[in-house]
């Protein structure tokens, strides 16, 4: 057991590092003492927010900050609609899935009706972590197998089980001896052979797999590998993968808690970018705009078996709260073409970020799809650059823009605006992004 | 993998058993079309709700039922302060918690001065099986152990480490090799013998573990034995309990899902009732009357090195809405009195549970503490009568009255009424219940 603080979150607020405002430094003190050493703040000088409207956080004394990181509140900060339905359903009723309710159907239809055809069961947990380990928990007992293959610097959630598959949490969460990485698709540094290089990788975990006796359960993937650094692009090969667990007789999962409900721009779900058919979907973050709902989605003959014999029950995942917000969340996105919006404003902040790496060589790389952004950061000869990066998001957070960094290297700034970015939003992104490259010298505010 | 339904919910509604009406056909018919094979309902004839308030649900068609048997919506169903709490601070933000917030101190600093001071740090999750889970990995990490020992029938949650050590799941869903059992309390049978052979079951398991090389990482308890079949008494063993699994280096975790927030009604956190100091408690379900909602308190040296090292982030857990729900419900809680409530009303409905046992002889035992009530239905010499139970609680539902069953032997009746029961209610359940047991012959209505 090491003593030494954790520093493989990049972002992270670590305390005493410099002076802080006194209330500012007052909560800090709140905080360590009633929540414990465990919980991280972002940015060297954490935010203060009470209030969310729209792409904006607010703090009590009226600072305002652009909010380009969260991939939860994807409408907006408390939107209206669902503010709306949470209110008027907790009014009503909120109680478990062992009574027959309308609400959990009505939205189940509804959100299979996303999906293709063969994905036609939903079922309901509270967070993303859940759902991953629900999937893991089916595809161990579906396959009779334990062995797991993830990608380099994965994060599936924060459960015992899932945290052993989460490479990102970094080396005081250690990985399963179940568990077998594969490259990301860095398609930056592996060019043409990236996707070849992947499905090698999974070769190569299913001979370690059995050379140890294990028997494979499933390989998950995000399916814009966010926090390997976010990697749209090459696309299709998945499909191959999904081949090769299959043939060694595990299961494909996909993780959609980042690139789920529009994200992408493209797409509803981000395997369908890669034309492949999972057996076991997960999603959440976005699902209920802040409100804690998520699930699986499967082909119901995967998790029948599992289903009839070992049963799932969850106190709250899809009560009728949760199903209301979920359904607001999914009739906005669909009645004002939030995925159309994504695209587009995905599309022209990328175009503009890439004009900006003509002048600024740190600016290693561009990429994405929709408004799931990349912007891989290097030195010379394309090293990762972290320093520089954990500057630009910091100095951003100076200017009022929220972003973060992802990555092995955490050298990729990871950008997630809400779906209703608008081109002033860009356009503000865009300037204060440019002055803090043009100002090396200085993360302070202009 | 057996294909045979699981039979281990001794209160699950079999499909096709029976005929049903035709509206409550149609929806059974879509539920498992959308929902698949794992989602259960309750009763020989489920019920439909649509609306709650209070201590009543209500079926879209007006029908009633007394709700004498969830433990989540603790101060009545659709209560105006919680629903009002969520609905303002859902309309304001729910952000997560990297960035400083007013929100989740002020709760947080309100719910330890619940706790005995040594108790000083919380965390946020958003279900039991969520904070189950997270002390799990603690005791882990603190510990370096795996081995965990629960009682006979406990129930701790459903994530894929949880699940393991609960082994109420039934035997499709197998404990872990690490995972050692005792015996619950059970003084209707085992007399003033109960705590030295849970005592002997500890040193026993622990002596299991050492013959395997398994080092133990925590001694998990329910505080009420809720699955067990409800035990409250007898009490204060559990600190030479607790003295034990520490002695061996592992951790005591006390699960207050069930005995918390006031239900056992004299004591805030059942642990309480067995002047036991844990050092980890995990808590849910009526946390948030509804709200997803969870967490766990700790002595914060059993924390600090794992929060150091391994940090812990759970997108949802403890943003500004479930503390506004939260808080909603501990000022309810307290300004109500409703703890008192609990145990007045809990002790007027054992009391006259007590009077009908000596009319029916099927009556083997009434306990319980507050309005954690167990029932204990029994054929000749104390054997459990599982088919007398189902009938009666089946029954109690056909006469508009909620309640379950738990125990080993699927003989325990299961009453856990909101804590704002009121004395009519008490009349209400027990007519209901005096009318089915002086019917034997028959489940169906009056």
């Amino acid at each position: 057991m090491s003593s030494a603080r954790d520093t493989s979150m990049a972002n992270a607020f670590i305390p005493g590092s410099s002076p802080l405002p006194q209330t500012m430094e007052a909560l800090v003190e709140r905080r360590e003492r009633v929540l414990g050493t465990a919980y991280r703040l972002m940015y060297q000088e954490p935010i203060h927010v009470s209030r969310g409207e729209g792409v904006w956080l607010f703090s009590p004394e009226g600072e305002k900050y652009l909010d380009a990181y969260n991939n939860v509140s994807s409408l907006g900060h408390s939107h209206p609609a669902v503010a709306q339905a949470i209110a008027r359903q907790a009014s009503v009723l909120a109680t478990h899935t062992r009574y027959l309710q309308d609400e959990i159907l009505d939205y189940s239809e509804r959100l299979l009706a996303t999906f293709p055809p063969a994905i036609d069961n939903v079922m309901f947990t509270c967070s993303g972590s859940e759902a991953n380990d629900l999937a893991y928990r089916i595809a161990k007992y579906q396959t009779g197998g334990t062995g797991v293959i993830v990608t380099e610097t994965a994060y599936h959630g924060i459960t015992d089980a899932v945290s052993q598959f989460s490479p990102s949490l970094g080396p005081n969460v250690p990985l399963g001896a179940h568990v077998f990485k594969v490259p990301a698709p860095d398609n930056y540094r592996l060019g043409a052979e990236a996707a070849a290089i992947v499905l090698n990788g999974v070769d190569v975990a299913l001979d370690a797999m059995a050379a140890r006796g294990i028997k494979p359960a499933a390989l998950i993937v995000d399916s814009i590998f966010t926090s390997d650094g976010i990697f749209a692009e090459p696309r299709n090969f998945l499909a191959a993968a999904a081949q090769k667990i299959r043939a060694a007789g595990g299961l494909y999962i996909a993780d959609e808690v980042q690139s789920g409900f529009g994200r992408t721009g493209t797409h509803m779900w981000g395997f369908e970018r890669h034309n492949v058919l999972p057996d076991l979907v997960t999603m959440g973050k976005p699902m209920g705009n802040g409100f804690p709902v998520a699930g699986i989605a499967a082909q119901s003959q995967i998790i029948r078996e599992f289903g009839l014999n070992a049963r799932y029950f969850n106190t709250f995942g899809g009560n009728a709260v949760a199903c209301a917000a979920a359904m607001a969340v999914l009739e906005t996105i669909q009645s004002e073409r939030l995925m159309d919006n994504a695209r587009q404003m995905g599309d022209a902040l990328r175009l503009r970020l890439a004009a900006l790496s003509a002048r600024y060589p740190q600016i290693g790389d561009v990429r994405g799809a929709g408004l799931m952004i990349g912007v891989e950061i290097v030195a010379a000869d394309r090293a990762p650059d972290k320093t520089e990066t954990t500057r630009l998001v910091n100095g951003m957070r100076k200017r009022g823009v929220l972003i973060s960094s992802c990555g092995a290297g955490h050298n990729v700034l990871k950008i997630r605006p809400p779906l209703i970015f608008q081109p002033e939003h860009v356009d503000i992104f865009v300037a204060a992004f440019e002055a803090i490259l043009s100002r090396p010298e200085t993360a302070g505010p202009l």
